[in-house]
């Protein structure tokens, strides 16, 4: 199995939409026939890549295999039929599916005299498809709101101007993180006062191949000339101020699985309100305002012991010398506790 | 050099008023006939505690010291005169004195015919003191400005309340910060506000034998029964807004060499406003609040470009789990560059 997990993490596959899954075939004598890994959307299953590595020498073997094989008919045909034509007698799964749109694989295994075994390294094999596996348990995107901030607290100086408070290396740092989602996320009032452009770029500043979806959400009308409409990347303007709406939305009709949420404050205040925000990346910038926009809105906290705890997961110091900045990474804890 | 720079530096010697320095006495042949340092005000000098080891050996010795023989008389004599009389033949020192009350050691030496060398690492010995050496050569004390705040840069919740911003790891090693210190500084309005006590504690919460002096700065009358007024240390109400008097009259007349200041954030922003924070501490908490009082009042900075810019000296996650903070240590840069 930690051979399939290898397989699967590959890297340079693609982290959506389709989960990363790799698989090892092995003969009743124990040596590996056939191993195979998912190469992302529109190509072959990892279990039928095995299969195809295997032909005869599949006939009684083991199939282990990160991800409950398939049951549905996608762009490719179903998994588990293809394992039981194949002649496989006996498959071991690490993480049941979580989709329900493709899960009964185990079932429709076990109903054709398959041996099948669950829940081996289950953990491990999920942490390869964290977001993939949120998202469909959950039935939305897991959210990570990023922003960047001043030691005081500050996303923009007095007169609105906010390029930039974080340093190059960490926003160089902020497109890497953008490229593991696959949404990036704003409100109107960022769309229409910043105007950014969203898509990610590599440390050449050049777009890469695959550019997250840019959403703004918001009851307003925008210029149809604002940078999030132009040709770069794919763009939706969802019109409604209802987070958990949305992020329905966006998992059932677009297929997203992890949203990065990059503002404003208002936008960011109203997520966290909603505890609709499952990770806070925050780069901290080593200057001060003392004037200027704080990084969230009102989060309808009157007093101290209901301040809204998280727990910090990393601590890393981005770039160096004058262009240091420190990004935290947390996860949002129960409200109210001391 | 470097023995009489570690005999300077033994630790359990108080950081304050006086500097630490160490002295070893070298025969004509290179043998040591005597060592000393200081161990506090009061007590005697360095030099005058290795002459009492060498006895008649100090006569024709060479004299290696950290810091230049002082030449004024104090609680304890002049060591210049010490060493004269003592028939040392030549003087190696590191550091000269930057104090102009003990300054001209070197001069009177040289003046009785002894062989003077100094500057022989005298980075590393001003290492030992540096809030002393600071304190002298600008005619003020460094200033320390420490602050606690959340994510979002807030130093207090709406109501008012800020226990606890800072975890117990976080509030534990600001005593150990305000021990390096010699002096507490914070403004009326916290005195009224908070009352804290400002005093320095161990880690079983009990008064440390050496205390700052507490100062509170401002105009207002502040009632007798505040806390920073107990018995627990010296304190005193300096009636100015003036932060350079303030610092003046600390160096001047208290013979103060390293303020910690506590806030709040209206006293912070003048002394930054003043360019007179020498070294930032910041204890970041895992903690959103959106709303309540920031961390550094108005600075005057309209526009990002103009923002108070520091450099990033250290990062330390202080505590862990849910009582991690983490400590930035800053030191302020020039304004308004890029
Ligand atoms: N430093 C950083 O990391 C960073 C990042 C982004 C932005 N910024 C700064 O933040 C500022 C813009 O922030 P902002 O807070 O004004 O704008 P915002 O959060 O981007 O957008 C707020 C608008 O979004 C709409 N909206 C959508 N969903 C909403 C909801 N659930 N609750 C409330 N409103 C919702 C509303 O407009 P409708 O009327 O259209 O519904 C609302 O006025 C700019 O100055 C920008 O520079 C900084
Ligand atoms: N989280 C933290 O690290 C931390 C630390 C300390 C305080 N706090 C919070 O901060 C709040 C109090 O802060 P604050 O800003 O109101 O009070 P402050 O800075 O402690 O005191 C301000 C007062 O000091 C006097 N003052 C002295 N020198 C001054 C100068 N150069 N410029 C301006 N005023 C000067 C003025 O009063 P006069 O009229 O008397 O001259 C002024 O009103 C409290 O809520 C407290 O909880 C937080």
């Amino acid at each position: 199995m930690r051979r399939a997990i290898a397989l699967a993490a590959t890297p340079g596959v693609p982290l959506h939409p389709n989960p990363r899954v790799g698989c090892v075939l092995l003969a009743p004598d124990g040596t590996v026939v056939g191993e195979g890994y998912h190469h992302g959307a529109g190509t072959p299953h990892a279990e039928v890549e095995a299969l195809a590595v295997a032909g005869e020498a599949a006939r009684g073997a083991t199939a282990i295999v990160t991800l409950e094989p398939c049951n549905h008919t996608g762009r490719t045909g179903p998994c588990a039929q293809a394992l039981i034509a194949a002649g496989v007698r006996r498959v071991v799964v690490a993480q049941r599916d979580p989709n329900p749109l493709a899960s009964g694989g185990a079932e429709t295994l076990r109903a054709a005299g398959l041996e099948v075994e669950t829940g081996l390294l289950a953990e491990e094999s999920e942490a390869v498809n964290p977001a993939w596996t949120f998202a469909h348990r959950h039935g939305r995107p897991f959210v990570t709101w990023k922003f960047a901030a001043t030691l005081d607290g500050r996303s923009a100086a007095a007169d609105g101007t906010s390029r930039w408070v974080s340093s190059l290396p960490a926003r160089r740092d902020t497109h890497r993180l953008r490229a593991l989602s696959d949404t990036m996320l704003v409100g109107t009032n960022t769309v229409d006062v910043d105007d950014p452009q969203l898509t990610v770029r590599d440390d050449d500043d050049r777009p890469v191949a695959a550019q997250p979806l840019r959403v703004v959400m918001g009851e307003r009308d925008l210029p149809a000339d604002r940078r999030i409409f132009d040709d770069a990347a794919p763009s939706l303007h969802l019109r409604t101020r209802d987070p958990e709406q949305a992020l329905r939305t966006l998992y059932t009709e677009h297929d997203r699985h992890h949203v990065f949420l990059e503002g404003g404050p208002t936008l960011a205040a109203s997520f966290l309100g909603a505890g609709l925000v499952d990770e806070v990346v925050t780069y901290v910038a080593p200057m001060l305002l003392g004037a200027g926009r704080s990084a969230v809105g009102d989060l309808g906290i009157p007093t101290i012991a209901d301040a809204f705890r998280l727990e910090l997961l990393d601590t890393t110091v981005v770039g160096s010398g004058p262009e240091a900045n420190v990004r935290l990474t947390l996860r949002p804890t129960l409200r109210g506790t001391h």
